[in-house]
């Protein structure tokens, strides 16, 4: 048996949604949702950009289905199904720990394995993956353009931890496992999305950073927008290594956080925290454009790299 | 202005669904069909196996995205959107030449470009990209499990042409200019696949030969099929390459037809032919299981190699 077709009798084990037509048709088929709309978002990870060589096949698999079902949370959207783009690269046992690893996080998140496709690396290619999240929302669908002058910045979840967690996996700094565990198996924020959707007038996932993700809000919103650097949200562990503005400056640029960051009026201000208590105000946005850096002791300047560009 | 974000500037040009959400958002958002069912799809290519270094940049984005329509045709679908999967290679030249080829294929098979995301190559990384085609398509949706014993099978196309069109485009022979095009810019049978669709009881396009495809569609319904080498349909084209038994086999072991291949009962022959005059017989299913290949002097031995394998 080559190793693509092990792969997909491999795949055939975690799958059982009958759309997925037992991965021996060339497409998926499934009913639409009825009266919501189709949300689609494709995000690839690829080997010393968004993951580490040394990061265990599962927890990649995990980290790649993961990516694209946070972006369906900041959309508000339920899973439908996920479709596979996957590089071999002549490593069965690599290829194994994968699927299992995929599997698993089908189950945990409730999401179907549809279907995909496969290609061959060849030696000294590096490994790269790419998936295709279906979800559905109710209408109207949060969109990263729509925040309003005099909307105010909110966070649901803790910046930096996937930042210090990428340090631990390099073996630059040693750290809580829970800091490891948050770059390696982030958690997307389905339910806390879908929550949060029917209040906001903008919403987007943290990918890239704080900053970067805020400032693309407030871009895309043709508005301005300031933060309020002491506001942003550390965890425990985090706030372990440091809380000072260099600290805070730090967990606001790393990426990776998959947290959910959105405008809402401040008249919602109540109906969000009761809808998530894990959301906390940061900012607000204003006519303008740019972005704008305070803590209690003034204005920053604001740092030449506002994030962890992934395609870069 | 990254390289990255001069690609995705020139890829707005080709965006005008508001779904795609100028690609400003996190994912596409469409209303999904009523009353049909949802197909989606997912093909690489990459390079060295799908296309050739030397192919120009706009025809392997044309392919990029026929290959993928090729896959709606067999199920009888009519395409909805396209997200891409595109890996950036620090050479703006080419990512421009692909991208307008790509708005080309959009605009001329009427698919619009919803979303998707990059990631950058390493020099001495191969090209791979990725496409997610979304369709809808009248229930039931053909299946390659369908075939029933007794029912005739059918091509719709001709076989060769590519396989001739890539030894044209490797230099290792002369040959018309018309199956170079058939190799490079494949033409998904989509108006064939959606009239075809209500009479057929499996079909599948033919991406790796007609052979093995053939053998596909009766393993998945769990029957045998016999091959009538001497009809299967050779454009003039490749007639001129030759007629005879090797040169007949030749044509149905080579890839990148994509006609399509369907098995319907013999009482629907007639409404075959009439909805798409470019079908032709070329054999049968029965119980048991295996490939048979006849011509008008018998038996021929199965090739140990039914096909052109992508993946491997």
């Amino acid at each position: 048996m080559s190793d693509e077709a092990a792969f997909i009798a491999a795949l055939r084990n975690i799958v059982s949604h009958p759309g997925a037509r037992g991965l021996l048709d060339d497409a998926a088929v499934i009913a639409p949702p009825v009266g919501r709309e189709l949300v689609i978002t494709h995000d690839m990870i690829a080997e010393g950009v968004h993951f580490l060589p040394s990061d265990p096949p599962s927890d990649i698999a995990w980290k790649l289905l993961a990516v694209n079902l946070s972006d369906l949370a900041a959309k508000g959207a339920k899973p439908i199904g996920a479709i596979l783009g996957y590089a071999l690269a002549e490593d069965p046992a690599w290829d194994a720990a994968f699927v299992a690893g995929l599997g698993r996080a089908c189950d945990h998140f409730g999401v179907p394995l549809l279907g995909g496709d496969t290609i061959a690396l060849k030696p000294g290619d590096r490994r790269a993956f790419g998936l295709t999240a279906l979800g559905e929302a109710a209408a109207p669908v949060p969109d990263r353009r729509g925040a309003r002058a005099g909307d105010l910045l909110w966070v649901c979840g803790t910046i930096g931890d996937a930042g210090i967690g990428l340090a631990i996996a390099r073996g630059e700094i040693e750290g809580p496992r829970k800091l490891l565990k948050a770059y390696r198996l982030p958690m997307p924020k389905l339910k806390e999305g879908q929550a949060l959707a029917p209040l906001v007038t903008a919403m987007a996932d943290i990918s890239d950073g704080l900053l970067i993700d805020a400032a693309r809000i407030a871009e895309a919103s043709g508005l301005s927008v300031t933060i309020d650097l002491d506001a942003v949200p550390l965890s425990p562990d985090v706030q372990r290594f440091g809380t000072d503005r260099q600290a805070r400056m730090r967990a606001a640029t790393s990426g990776d956080d998959y947290a959910l960051l959105f405008a809402a009026p401040e008249s919602e201000a109540d109906r969000v925290q009761a809808v998530s208590a894990a959301s906390t105000r940061i900012g607000s946005f204003a006519a303008g454009s740019g972005l704008l850096i305070r803590d209690r002791d003034g204005v920053l300047p604001t740092p030449s790299k506002l994030g962890f560009l992934h395609a870069s």
